[in-house]
């Protein structure tokens, strides 16, 4: 029975061996995050084949496929002890595989099959559109909206709903129930530094968090339908999908701007902005009246800075774009909810159109690009840096200044009522930094991959923040598969699946795997054995390592 | 007699009363900038009086005017008690007004007089060129450098010499001998977080720093006057000042381009390097041998930033932009080694050549953004967030890096063998993000007022870095008054003079200014008299606070 390297046994962990041959956590987990993708792919199979039928036979095989090779792995492993450091690889790997496999419709209905795209290009581009699918970014490759069936528009919007609140968060409502302590995997995978716990077992919190988000997702759809302008209950739960996940696709070319509509531009904004708040918030309005969300400070802090912004950007787009005042409201408040959000819904009705940011003055293009920067609050399904985060960086920032002037002082930060130990300060001003060279490095990548700095720019802070729509050539009425090279959109890509995961699993996997071929170098020559040993030690959980 | 807060007697206060009257340790070291300013006003004068005659008497009207109100205030004032606080507001408000006086030769010679300026406009680029000048940044709004005489081209390359080393160390190394404690004056103005102070007293580093630039300065001249190129010994000692206060002023429209010569660019480099390291180091090279270069470390990380930016360049402008292997070391290594170190000389010979690198590739352009991002090292006349706080920023990432593996290990940051304490390492990470928030700020201003991302991005990070050209339209070859509107020129003039003192000193002067405003609003009506005695405590030293 695996014991972890103190020779407790795990917390949780299962008395005596149980059905699964091997002991890999790892492999559980992505077992089970197949099926569940597996399952969606064919209730959207099923749609296709009530609806359009075009893509109903690639929708079918993929979730077989996938159902197979999830279910097989979930039958023949069982969770062996995980150690806090085999978690951020477990979630890393799982993401990794997952926006792969999601790459499977796709590429079998050759949704990108068009303008003489080659097999590389239809691999690249479904690749990228999985990663932006799971990602909840929302940045997309797709030109033509017409040709793909219902069915794989909504598996699309779908991949957003998965990954909006994580394909691993669902596995961690499962894997407690299997006997692993799973507290860990929720401290990498719920996105932000979650202040509150709200209950200290994690499946219940894995409960609550789901019971809260589907119910959100259907109020959502239920408000879309009402909402004049919507023609079906297949928009308003495809734009439900993506607004829980504050995600970004649309089953329309010209996003929310197809309405026209300021009864459903309202409810995108309201239900945005609730996407973009803490989950957990959300739990407590539900549970202990009365709302708790006033009492919030992170909450106040991202009502105040999207106000702040729109306010400025109306009055840019009023007094030195020229637009109509009503115009600047309407085009100014949507973009900004949906950009402070890290949503990337638009509704410009078209190029030109007053929402077309792009063609607006560069201050308040840069407002946007610093509210990509930020995000929305910890618990979200939101992305960036987060609101949380940038308080205690600004808290840090003003302490720096008061210390100038009385240096021997100490001066707690404090959020709300706590004090922020300066432990979690030095993490925070870590992430903050990796997450600038981050971008610098992606910038490197992409413009020597490319040629326009700005569009570059716009585009990177997009991908790391999961916000979808960039600058520029990458605007909301644009297209990445024009805007951007094969290579460009494979960094850009791959951008989105760190951002997501808040950086560290995948650096920690990337520096294991660096480590590990260090390892394989140093101890060669590879016989393949050697080599099929090592594998199946990578893939595997490292519970029986010494 | 004056005692601070504590009771204790200043260190090193004058005894009794002595010769000025009004006790204001402020107006004593603005007077005694003005009088070196009027000094340096004057020897120009002189010299253009001996060769083109054309700006003598502007030169020599501005020397007499400055060198009177100087010597006035160095007469009437003494300098009372100083405390901490009151040190920044001292260096913020000798540099704004050394800056405002030092824009009057360009006002009362004309400089600006083409194009149909009017005297709004010319007073406007004065005061940026003056600006550019003392804080040694190198961002010019002159587009004609054949008409000023020679003795006026030589007062504008003077500012830079001056500001590098900063005007108001040139008071503190009279300050001490005037009897008052000024080591917080250089904590505040000598550049950078330096780690060792060279000796205890004030009088004698300050020496010491002045006798290491002055020799510099000579050494520079001499070697640019040996290298085949120079025409005259005026151009060695031009551009000598140039590259010993890493400014970016040249006599020639050209820059460092005019001469296309290997020998010139080559000592112009070495220069250059040396002029962004410490001063102390230097010091300690003539004082003690061995050479102590290769034992600091931050030197060595310097050194491996400008090697690694020149390699990524030199690859990518002869890979991507196709230039020949030759032009491209020749090209990438100059502009890496001129930004690197925030100097700004450029050895373009015109637009479209090599050099010229607003052509160069996206990604060539962004390595060029990110090293004056950095700066030089602390202790040096260069400008940024100097390579000492990024390796201290780039520590406390990869300890959070760290951190996500073995949460509870206390990781303590070094440079070098000393050990950096937390305090030190949280005003770092705060003066990184003022930095920034600066920078967003400014960007903001600046594309309010204009129109172009990308320009006003690149004039921002150059203009807080002390640079000199940006990117875009604010190229090497190109300049600022075509690239940005009037106010948008101030905007980076302030930012220049923000940029050069750390932030701090104009921060907290401003902080002070809105703090005495509310109380005056506060305590109003606000008679002439009443006016004129906030003034007067505002200008004067607050020695006799209670």
């Amino acid at each position: 029975m695996p014991r972890d390297r103190a020779g407790r046994r795990p917390e949780g962990a299962a008395p005596g061996p149980r059905q699964g041959w091997v002991a890999s956590t790892t492999l559980h987990v992505i077992g089970i995050s197949l099926a569940a993708v597996s399952a969606g792919m064919l209730a959207c199979s099923l749609l296709e084949a009530l609806t359009s039928r075009r893509d109903t036979a690639a929708l079918a095989v993929s979730g077989l496929l996938t159902g197979v090779a999830g279910g097989l792995l979930w039958y023949l492993t069982r969770p062996g002890a995980i150690r806090k450091r085999q978690v951020f690889a477990t979630v890393a790997w799982t993401w990794i595989l997952i926006t792969a496999v999601g790459a499977l419709p796709f590429i079998l209905a050759g949704t990108f099959a068009y303008g003489g795209a080659g097999l590389v290009e239809q691999v690249v581009n479904s690749l990228f559109e999985s990663a932006s699918g799971f990602s909840a970014s929302g940045s997309t490759v797709l030109a033509d909206f017409d040709t793909p069936g219902r069915g794989l528009m909504m598996y699309r919007q779908l991949t957003h709903w998965y990954g909006g609140m994580g394909v691993v968060v669902l596995a961690v409502a499962v894997l407690p129930f299997l006997g692993v302590g799973g507290l860990e995997l929720v401290s990498a995978e719920a996105p932000g530094p979650s202040s509150d716990r709200l209950t200290p077992r994690v499946s219940e919190t894995a409960r609550r968090l789901w019971i809260v988000y589907i119910g959100f997702t259907a109020g959502a759809a239920l408000a879309f339908f009402a909402a004049d302008g919507f023609s079906s209950l297949y928009d308003a739960v495809a734009h439900a999908f993506t607004v829980a996940a504050t995600g970004g696709f649309s089953v329309h070319a010209e996003s929310i701007g197809h309405y026209d509509s300021v009864a459903v531009e309202t409810v995108a904004i309201v239900c945005m902005i609730l996407g973009g708040t803490s989950f957990s918030l959300h739990w407590r309005a539900v549970a202990d009246r009365p709302l708790p969300y006033h009492r919030n400070s992170e909450f106040r802090s991202y009502l105040t800075m999207l106000g702040l912004a729109a306010t400025i950007i109306v009055l840019l787009l009023w007094l030195e774009n020229g637009l109509p005042l009503g115009s600047s409201i309407r085009a100014g408040v949507f973009t900004v909810v949906s950009l402070g959000t890290s949503t990337g819904l638009s509704n410009a009705t078209g190029p030109g159109s007053p929402s077309d940011y792009v063609l607006w003055v560069a201050g308040a293009q840069l407002v946007l690009l610093l509210l990509m920067v930020v995000g929305g609050c910890s618990g979200s399904t939101s992305g960036g840096i987060k609101v949380l985060r940038m308080r205690v960086l600004g808290l840090t920032m003003l302490r720096s200044v008061r210390h100038t002037q009385t240096p021997r002082a100490v001066i707690p930060i404090r959020l709300g009522r706590d004090v922020v130990s300066e432990t979690v300060v030095s993490r925070v001003a870590g992430f903050f930094l990796l997450h600038f060279v981050l971008m610098a490095c992606g910038l490197l990548a992409v413009t020597a991959l490319e040629g326009d700095l700005e569009s570059s720019l716009g585009a990177v802070v997009s991908a790391l923040g999961n916000m979808g729509p960039a600058l520029n050539e990458a605007g909301p009425t644009s297209n990445y598969a024009a805007a951007f090279s094969q290579p460009a959109r494979l960094v850009l890509a791959l951008l989105m699946v760190i951002g997501r995961l808040e950086i560290f699993p995948i650096l920690l996997a990337a520096m294991d795997l660096a480590v590990r071929g260090r390892a394989a170098l140093r101890h060669g020559p590879v016989s393949f054995q050697h080599l099929s040993r090592r594998l199946e030690s990578f893939t595997e959980s490292r519970s029986d390592d010494p």
